[in-house]
C-alpha cells in the first residue's frame, strides 16, 4: 500500500474503505489509466488489506505493482467479486465519477452496504499537490501561456470562432498537451455566455473575444482565460475589463494559507458588486485543478475549507452582459507558505488584436 | 414530450420516471450535449408531466424546446431542486454514466427514493435505431473504411505504432469525424493484448498488426478492426487469421431478427474453439453502437435479448496468442428484416503491407 493510499485511509477514518474507478482517483493512487467503460474496473482499498483491483481480463495492467488483481471475463458478474471483498454492512467512499450503473449494481448485490462520494468524505484528498505535481501544473500552465502568446499573432477579424479554436487546439498540442479539453472562443455577444464554446460567428472589428482554453499535459491540467479586443475598445468595454482585472488581482492577492475558499470568492465578488456589475458575475470564482481540469477546492460561497500550501486552483471572475459582450480573466494559482503564486503569467492588459 | 420520451416512459412502466444526465441518453432525448461535470445537469421525465431540466445557470441551453428549465447557481443545492420533482417514495431509472457524486447526493436528500440503472431497466431503449440513425452509422462506417483504405498506402515498417495511430486519427478527422475515441495499433506481441493502444514499438517485417479505430462522426460512432501483416505471413499466422475470418463471417451470417444476442457470440466462439483456439478468444463477440461506441446490445454469453431490425452492433472475434501476436476482425452490422447488413465493407483478406 503506497503513501497516497495510506494517507487516504487515514483520512477516511470511520469508513470501511475506498472504491476507486478509472479516472483521476485511480491515476492518483496507482498511475493506471484504463478506459472508462461499462466494464467494471475497481480498486478496493481497505485498512489492513492489500489493495485489490477488480479488472476485466482483457484490460489486465502490464505493470500491476503491488495490486492484487482479480480478473473477470465477459459474462461473469464482477459485482459479486467486489462484494466478496466488502464488509456486508460496511460503509465505503466511491469515486465521484463512478458510473451509476456500477454503483447501483453494487448496492443491489450487497444491499446492506452504504456509500458516500469521495468529495463528500475526502474532498481535499487530491487538493494539496506535492512539489512534483505543482511542477507539472506549472509546465502545463507555461504551455497554455505560450499558446496565448502565439494566438495573439494570428488574424482574428474575418475568421470564425471555430477557426481560432482550431488554432488554439493545435498550439496546445504543439506545446505538449496530449489532450485538449476546451477551446472557448466567445466573440461579441457570445462572450456573455460563460460556457459558449466556439461557433460559426465571424469575428469582426469591435468584438470583445473571450479565449478560455486548456487540457492535459503529462497528465496535469491547464486552464487559462484572456479576453482580447479586435480593434480599439469602447469606454464601457474598457471599464468592464478593468473591473474584472481588478477583481482577479484582488482575489489573487487574498490567497494565503488559512483563508477560507469562500473568502477568495467574496473578495472578487465584492469588487464586481461595488462597480455595479454583481448580477452579471454568474459563476463561482474558481475551481481546483490537477489530474482533472475541475476538482476541489472550489472557490464558492459556502466553502469554508481553508487554503493550504500546495493547493492549486483557478481564479476566474467574469462579467457577462447579455446580448452585448463578456469579459473573463483566469489564472491558475498555487498556494505557497506566504501567499499565492500564479502558474499563468501572461500580460493582464487588454490586448488589442486584428 | 417528444416521441422518444413517451416511448421510454411506456417501456418504463412500474417506474415513476427517468433521470437523465449529460451523455448519450440526454443527446438521444433532447439533442442537448452539455459538458459532463461536477455541476448537476439532469433531465427529469415523469409520466403526465412536462420534461424538466435542472441545469446550472451558466449552462442554460440556447434552444430548450419543450423543456421546462430549472436553473441553479453555484452555491445552491441542485439536489433539493430535483427532490422537489420526485415522489419521495418513487423509483427511478438513472443514466448508466451518471456520476456517483450526483446519485449519492440524490439518495441522501431523498432517502426513500429508489434507483435502477437504465441498462438494468431499459437496456434496449437506444438499441433499435431508426432509419436516420442507421444512415448516420453507415456514414461513420464509410469514413472508417476510407481511413483503412488510405492507411494501407502508408509505410509501416520502421515506424512506431504511435506514428501509425496518429495517421489513423488524422484520417478519421479528414473523413469527417469530430471525435476520435481510439486508434489501436498493436504490432507483433502487442497484438496479443486486445486493448493495447499504441506505443513506441517500431513495426518491422514479419509483424502482424491489429488496427482498431473509431470515434464519432455527426454524433454517431464508427468502430472497425482489420489485421494486416508486414511482409508475407507465416503458415500459422495465416491459419489463425483464417479462423478469425471464418468466425466473423459465420457470426455475420447468423444475424437475423429473433436470434438471441448470445447465439451470435456462440457461433463465433464455436468456430474458434473447434479450431483449438477457444482459450485465446478472451472477450465477447460484440457490442452495440450508436451515440456511443459501446452500448447495448452486447453479444455475450447470457444475453438472451433477441435481435430486432434496426439494432446495430460490432462483430469482432479475435485470437490472442500471448507473447506472439493477435488477430481481430471487426465490422459494424445492422439487423435488417431478413438478416444483417455490414456498415463496414473493406476487404476481409489478410492485407500484406510494407
Amino acid at each position: 500500500m503506497n503513501a497516497r493510499m495510506s494517507r487516504a485511509l487515514d483520512q477516511a477514518a470511520g469508513l470501511d474503505g475506498l472504491l476507486i474507478t478509472p479516472g483521476p482517483d485511480l491515476a492518483y493512487f496507482t498511475g493506471q489509466r484504463p478506459p472508462i467503460t461499462e466494464r467494471l474496473t475497481l480498486l478496493v482499498l481497505r485498512p489492513g488489506h492489500q489493495p485489490h483491483l477488480i479488472v476485466p481480463a482483457l484490460e489486465l495492467p502490464h505493470d500491476p505493482g503491488e495490486l492484487t488483481l482479480i480478473a473477470w471475463e465477459d459474462g461473469d458478474d464482477p459485482y459479486a467479486l467486489v462484494a466478496d471483498l466488502l464488509d456486508p454492512r460496511g460503509r465505503y467512499a466511491v469515486s465521484d465519477s463512478a458510473w451509476a450503473l456500477h454503483l447501483l449494481a453494487l448496492q443491489q448485490v450487497a444491499p446492506q452496504t452504504r456509500y458516500t462520494s469521495m468529495t463528500a468524505t475526502l474532498p481535499m484528498l487530491r487538493a494539496v499537490k506535492d512539489a512534483d505535481e505543482v511542477a507539472l501544473l506549472a509546465a502545463a500552465g507555461a504551455a497554455a501561456d505560450a499558446t496565448y502568446e502565439q494566438i495573439l499573432g494570428v488574424r482574428f477579424a474575418g475568421r470564425t470562432e471555430r477557426a481560432i479554436a482550431d488554432d488554439l487546439a493545435r498550439l496546445l498540442r504543439e506545446h505538449g498537451h496530449s489532450q485538449v479539453d476546451f477551446t472557448i472562443v466567445a466573440s461579441g455577444p457570445n462572450g456573455a455566455d460563460p460556457h459558449h464554446e466556439a461557433g460559426d460567428r465571424v469575428i469582426g472589428e469591435g468584438d470583445m473575444v473571450v479565449l478560455d482554453f486548456g487540457g492535459l499535459k503529462d497528465g496535469y491540467g491547464s486552464d487559462t482565460t484572456r479576453t482580447v479586443h479586435v480593434g480599439e475598445p469602447s469606454a464601457v468595454e474598457r471599464e468592464v475589463f478593468d473591473v474584472v482585472r481588478a477583481a482577479q488581482q484582488a482575489a489573487f492577492e487574498a490567497v494565503r494559507p488559512g483563508v477560507a475558499c469562500q473568502d477568495i470568492d467574496r473578495v472578487a465578488r465584492r469588487i464586481i458588486e461595488d462597480a455595479g456589475y454583481g448580477e452579471f458575475f454568474i459563476h463561482r470564482t474558481g475551481h481546483g485543478i490537477g489530474l482533472t481540469t475541475h476538482e476541489p477546492p472550489y472557490l464558492v460561497r459556502g466553502e469554508e475549507q481553508p487554503l493550504v500550501p500546495g493547493m492549486c486552483f483557478s481564479i476566474e471572475p467574469g462579467i457577462y452582459l447579455p446580448g452585448r459582450f463578456g469579459v473573463r480573466i483566469e489564472d491558475i494559482v498555487t498556494v505557497t507558505s506566504s501567499g499565492g503564486r500564479r502558474l499563468n503569467d501572461t500580460d493582464h492588459e487588454l490586448a488589442v488584436i486584428w
